[in-house]
């Protein structure tokens, strides 16, 4: 299956408004190997959007394997070292997906007993996961020290004793990151510095809170301080957000070195144990032809120049930096295939209409319009459109007004029940967050290489939506 | 077991301050039988919190049957008859519940092929299934007919012919209802009339569409119309947005009759079969202790008394007016029991701290905090609070700053890791709209009952997190 390119892919800096536009994919927002033929029908990994449709049904998750696997080396490039480079699980997990992050040579984030036992059934190395939350149970904190978690990244108080006295019945000396709140939290381009943050993750730099409780975990006996961790947003498009959290950090680390001895011996391990500067996620994807993706060699530079400059102006050993891509990763190999069931024209004032084109998924598979105004983009991929542009919303079929995948798009009035429509950069957040809302049952994922298609995670069944139930006394 | 009562379980009207209004759980939003011993341990259906948690563990739903069956006879009382009350699958679908509704007369609807499969699964009646949809596919009308569901709304011009085929070619005459955009809206106590609705239900009132599509109904041969459905809102408090509905599809009835006869024969069916009026849902619960729930006897006692007077009035036949109530049967049942895991004092500002009391489940449990600003109460059930009252915010364990359970209450300063907390009013959209999030396991669904507890859904496990896994060519 080698489809002939003809129409071409290419870059858009604006809001779709002519056929031209809406009938050229935009390169930066689908996946690296979508092409087109000629007669509109779009493929992904060398597979046709309508053969996946027909052998697989919709709606469909559509992964890339190839521009998953590019990601994760491109990455692991820019921050000289896959280790560096942590895939953060909650944006999308799998086995598969695992193995993958396995063999790029990338670490892994998890943050629940779930997302650990994910990846330890799919036999990710233990030593490359870092345990992320903020309140994770002696259960999990368990499970995560006998399993050899790498790193476990401490978020609380109660939380030092708990992992101390769990790793010391283990019989082992737990590697750990003390999560700090830096007081700057980035959104998109805009970033606030402040001495406060008011959410529940981490301890507060401004009070010292931070500060006490590293010199708490290097008391401890049972756990070495690694590092200082921070996440200062999500969806960064630059580096200033990063460096001026490194900064404040490095600020502590200097104070904390003061501390342990200028070779950190003092923080419960070896000399130069202490080195770990984990700047959490945040990495932009572009989700509309509008945005453009964070550029990540240029803003890795950035990082890592500005930090080894503030680590070298301070007169501290310059640490090593980890960061916490998630969606970055994952999120543009993904495009949700869905099969358009009714069109209707709904009467908004006297004189302008709205087309809503109604798919046989919705916020079930993807919450985040609906949770975050998130917006997303959308193609027709089983053939050429040749309609007007009208203003359109593309619903779902939940029983909810709210259930809205595009709110507000022109799109060719030509669509028609039975066409498919593809929606990019569904590779986070969305399976992740998926619900069997009004009971639909998942979608599959399925893995587009080379024109080889591959089922991922298979779709939900009836049997699955009552493989729960039971009526019997406890 | 039979606790003691002794903290008086009183209705509040407004915000919790004092410490003595925590203690009291407000009976308008904690199920009905609720009760509180004198060492502060609440009990749900004669079963103590404490051995609920310590028998299944946290979090977990708690449904309390006695007060579901109650909730339903009252509507069905108010509504004159059972099967003029439907209840709306989405809000919670279990095989249990359907049983439940089934025995206390009440009428289902669905919305999709899983829902209906549930009920069917469970072997409810098929005739007292309705089936709603905005994107209902071939397939799935090809089910509902095939099953012999009562009543089938109709939602777009593309539905009407597939629906017809479908009956046609099995050999049926199928009973439908043409959903109608009354242009009223309904939000809480406030509504709003307009002319047009922007959202994907339905056929417009005011542009004629509404009436079209009745009379394509009638001239199909496989369809026989029953009558009008329209949807006015959620959450709503009071007769008056109905009524007003009621009153616009009144004079589409009216005019319809001048088309299919005055006995209404000419909609399909027989004389008198062109008789329901559906207006939906939307009833009112209250999930804090200021809120009041809607007064079913008065508002159905109204809206029916409004019917009948303005059928009189323009000389029609009064119809049968059915109503859907989903939420306000289940959602004020059931109680989600979580436990508290970690406590962190939080600066918000100089001189201001708010205290993050992070408990065992979150947004994968409960995503209408996140979702539409739901508000909830919340109250420690294990023992009695002693502590001085301090801002609070309840927080689920999910790796994400926006997994919120109650934004901003009073709490008591002496809860503690290990205390229960119960959020009440959890009935509807909260396990039906669950997710994995994180990999997060569902929580299961116990019913308690006359000191029994019974499992209605057990809990997920990790076997259920791979259950979809799989890796291999399609």
């Amino acid at each position: 299956m080698d489809p002939q390119v003809s129409l071409p892919v290419t870059p858009l800096r604006r809001r779709v408004s002519t056929l031209e536009e809406f009938t050229a994919l935009p390169e930066h927002v689908f996946p690296l190997t979508t092409t087109v033929d000629s007669a509109g029908r779009a493929a992904l990994g060398g597979v046709l959007f309508t053969d996946i449709a027909e052998r697989v049904g919709t709606p469909v998750f559509v992964m890339d394997e190839e521009n998953f696997r590019a990601r994760c080396r491109r990455l692991a490039a820019a921050f000289r070292g896959g280790h560096h480079v942590h895939y953060a699980s909650k944006a999308f997990l799998s086995r598969t997906v695992c193995r993958w992050v396995e063999e790029e040579g990338l670490a892994l984030d998890v943050a629940s007993e779930g997302e650990l036992a994910v990846a330890l059934s799919a036999a990710f190395p233990a030593g490359r996961i870092t345990v992320h939350g903020n309140n994770k149970s002696e259960r999990f904190l368990r499970m995560a020290v006998e399993a050899g978690a790498g790193l476990i990244v401490l978020d609380s108080s109660q939380e030092i004793g708990r992992l101390a006295e769990v790793a010391a019945a283990a019989g082992r000396v737990q590697d750990v990151l003390v999560r700090v709140k830096p007081g700057v939290h980035v959104d998109t381009h805009e970033f606030i510095a402040t001495s406060h943050e008011d959410q529940k993750f981490g301890f507060s730099l401004a009070s010292g809170s931070a500060e006490r409780a590293a010199l708490a975990v290097a008391g401890t006996g049972s756990l070495r301080l690694r590092g200082l961790h921070c996440h200062v947003g999500s969806q960064v498009f630059d580096a200033d957000g990063f460096a001026l959290a490194a900064e404040r950090l490095l600020g502590l680390w200097s104070r904390l070195l003061g501390s342990f001895g200028a070779d950190g011996s003092g923080a419960g391990g070896d000399a130069g144990a202490f080195d770990i500067l984990d700047l959490g996620g945040g990495y932009g994807i572009a989700y509309t032809p509008d945005q453009s993706p964070l550029d990540v060699e240029a803003v890795a530079g950035d990082l890592l120049a500005q930090v080894e400059r503030h680590a070298t102006e301070i007169g501290v050993p310059v640490p090593s930096v980890s960061v916490e891509p998630g969606r970055a990763v994952v999120g543009p190999t993904t495009v949700t295939l869905y099969r358009v069931g009714t069109v209707k024209d709904v009467h908004t004032s006297d004189d302008a209409v709205r087309r809503y084109l109604s798919v046989d998924g919705g916020m079930s598979d993807n919450i985040r319009p609906a949770l975050y105004r998130a917006e997303y983009d959308c193609r027709l991929v089983n053939r050429v459109a040749e309609g007007r542009m009208v203003p359109t919303r593309v619903v779902g079929s939940h029983c909810e007004s709210g259930d809205i995948i595009i709110n507000d798009a022109l799109m060719p009035d030509d669509i028609a029940p039975g066409d498919l429509l593809a929606v990019p950069a569904t590779g986070a957040y969305c399976y992740s967050m998926s619900s069997r809302y009004n009971m639909m049952t998942r979608p599959p994922v399925v893995v587009v290489r080379d024109g080889e298609l591959r089922t991922m995670l298979r779709r939900e069944t009836l049997d699955d939506l009552l493989s729960l139930e039971v009526d019997g006394t406890v």
